[in-house]
């Protein structure tokens, strides 16, 4: 990959589009934001892509843009390109590689979301360099992107790395995939919410605090509120952080003996909110996984942030343009 | 690998030392077996397997054996050659590849004996031409090999594959690992064997047939009791099986999920000893896991059984060898 080569990566989630001109050593040379407005239909967000990504080129005149990548929150087919499920954009299997290079005249290459940011940590973050790594973001769910022998794994259906769907409580909370007990189903951001709302309802008095910052609605209680409240010490708080803590040291084991990585690297909006959470997490694992797998790993948090995405997005574009090549 | 390639396939077990003359097509020529008795110290252990291989070499004297591959039931280095732990056998860092060579004037190369019986699925048996599998073995332990995008994972330490010990219990019952709730705690032979004997001793009535099949000794309860006891639709038994079939599908439907196989595929003697289980298994997994992972996701049983583990041994060593030229 030389390093004057340039891609459009693309961020395409529920709430906004992030697109970002990329350079192959990883930096943003300049970026645009628009909300997705995913109830007008998939020909708005197509439009709603194009005009964003003439704009930024338009501005860039000077660079070359060689390829676009875009991550979508979904479930994709790499190598055909399709979109089969996108529940948060209201998209069900639909050519976005094909719609999208007849728009841009450009070579195009989808992934998922979660991959994307993957890509992104792997060559510019926290896995530069590493061979074997896995990449767990907590945030409303919980995902994941696992690189193994230098490769970063898709399995059969690209649906390798689904590591919020493994099971760590056999029957327990049902989880919105139909499963009961899964990782994301105890320490996904929404499981959080859940579990926080329902404690605040048998116990008012308890979850004062919890009730009062969320604005006395109980329905607004987030995981964020939560970390909010350990932060000011409120017991109820700090036993549910308590018990995401506990679930997150039991998934991470399972994906550290499961796949033995060298680096075990965390993002997502949940890590940032509780505090020391990669301390405890550390010590967790090195306590509960098998010694043979955590000799030499190293616990890291991501470093790239919101930008992974479309820097993820982006890399992925010129990595496969590469191996096409 | 051309066809007329030999190499002698090793199975180092706790019980046993099984040695094979196998060909580049998977095919037995010659055997022996001898046992371990792992008491009389790792030198002993050397001896017996050099004493073997010599003894099956010069009944085959027309047959050029180009490498030696060694399964063994522990933690090792494939690249080291060394096995750095291997409770079962009471070998502790020891350089079995460096002594074994020395001994034997052949190349050895040294893997673990799940991923030997693996490697001879995939070369061989129920994963042939596939490029994205797991294979399951659920006997006294649960042990796991996985191929993704037709590599074997190693992961850092050699240690990917560990699949016996993610947690579907968060809490749950002890492991010998040192973790609780791991699917091997839940459904392994072991485990199995201990929930049986725990309820026959809450209720010895209940529990009249499984005491009366192990001899009326409690103690002589094992796995393979309770699935004969099933077999006569016994009432705490078939309450057993349920169980392990439910922890056999969120573990199956966790590792499906993690590795998205195209094949997931199932050995060992728990698998052989409940009818009917892998149906069981199957309409359980196409229920709990992603649909997208399931979609083209076939259950096979393992097809070498017994053989596995030195026919895949073998096919190691030449598959290793032909790398290394």
């Amino acid at each position: 990959m030389s390093v004057n080569q340039w891609a459009v990566g693309i961020d395409l989630g529920g709430t906004k589009i992030e697109l970002a001109l990329v350079d192959s050593s990883g930096h943003i040379h300049d970026r645009i934001r628009v909300p997705t407005e995913s109830k007008d239909g998939y020909k708005a967000i197509l439009t709603r892509i194009k005009d964003s990504s003439d704009q930024l080129c338009g501005k860039n005149k000077d660079i070359n843009v060689s390829s676009i990548g875009i991550g979508v929150a979904g479930q994709v087919n790499k190598t055909s390109g399709i979109v089969h499920y996108a529940p948060n954009l209201g998209l069900h299997d639909v050519k976005l590689q094909e719609n999208l290079s007849a728009l841009l005249h450009k070579p195009v290459f989808v992934c998922n979301d979660v991959k994307a940011a993957t890509w992104g940590e792997w060559y510019f973050g926290s896995g530069k360099n590493c061979n074997d790594m896995v990449c767990i973001f907590i945030g409303t769910g919980i995902g994941g992107g696992v690189i193994s022998g230098g490769r970063m794994l898709d399995g059969c259906n690209n649906t390798a790395g689904e590591i919020g769907h493994t099971t760590i409580l056999l029957d327990g909370p049902d989880c919105h995939c139909g499963n009961k007990g899964c990782f994301e189903a105890m320490a996904g951001g929404w499981a959080i919410a859940r579990d926080a709302r329902a404690l605040v309802k048998a116990d008012m008095k308890a979850g004062k605090l919890l009730l009062s910052l969320a604005g006395n609605d109980i329905n607004q209680i987030t995981a964020k509120t939560v970390s909010e409240a350990a932060q000011k010490d409120d017991a109820l708080a700090c036993s549910l952080v308590e018990k995401v803590i506990n679930s997150i040291v039991a998934g991470s084991s399972s994906v550290i003996n499961a796949f033995g990585p060298c680096r075990l690297i965390f993002g997502g909006g949940i890590m940032e909110g509780i505090p020391h959470l990669l301390n405890r997490i550390e010590k967790g694992v090195k306590k509960y996984a098998l010694k043979a797998a955590t000799q030499a790993l190293e616990i890291l948090p991501a470093t790239l942030h919101n930008d992974s995405g479309v820097v993820g997005a982006a890399t992925f574009a010129m990595k496969s343009q590469l191996h096409k090549s």
